[in-house]
């Protein structure tokens, strides 16, 4: 057991990343729009807005979540999303080892 | 306060939806195959997984969370997604009056 939890320690640790862009508030949403108005024909005449973005989720190796967060944050920032148009959000979970 | 509850009560809750659409394991992605190239190449090695998807923000209204449920539900498959090569997940929130 004593190996086996060095071992486990000195592993780098797998992280499980789900990354949500959307478009900022004042950013029109023709996407958004389209499907809100086929819903409506379809009958969903409840709903009221409609906003559609980019999911995204990857696995990564890190030695903890605070290293882990920032990685994803500057991917997020550099590639996933474009900061100028797109809000990005994420969690975080453990996928094991 | 009486009235207010009253009116409140008869009025239909908001409800926010969020709806995360991603393709079935067994599909190819080549976007997330081309997302983690690129990560790659901007120097995030320690990226293992991509998968790329559809992130649907709605807001309804409905009675009660189950009705919501239902109808969220009922999106997710008519509409939102593909369920042949797609699945989907929700979560649900209030959104006050």
């Amino acid at each position: 057991m004593k190996y086996y939890a060095a071992w486990k320690e000195a592993k780098a640790l797998q992280w499980k990343a789900k990354v949500e862009i959307t478009l900022k508030r004042a950013v029109l949403d023709p996407q958004g729009i389209a499907v809100k108005n086929s819903l409506k024909a379809l009958g969903y005449e409840e709903v009221d807005q409609v906003r559609v973005g980019k999911y995204i989720e990857l696995t990564l190796e890190a030695s903890g979540r605070k290293e882990a967060a920032s990685r994803v944050e500057e991917m997020s920032r550099r590639l996933l999303s474009n900061p100028v148009i797109e809000d990005y959000s994420y969690t975080l979970q453990e996928a094991g080892l």
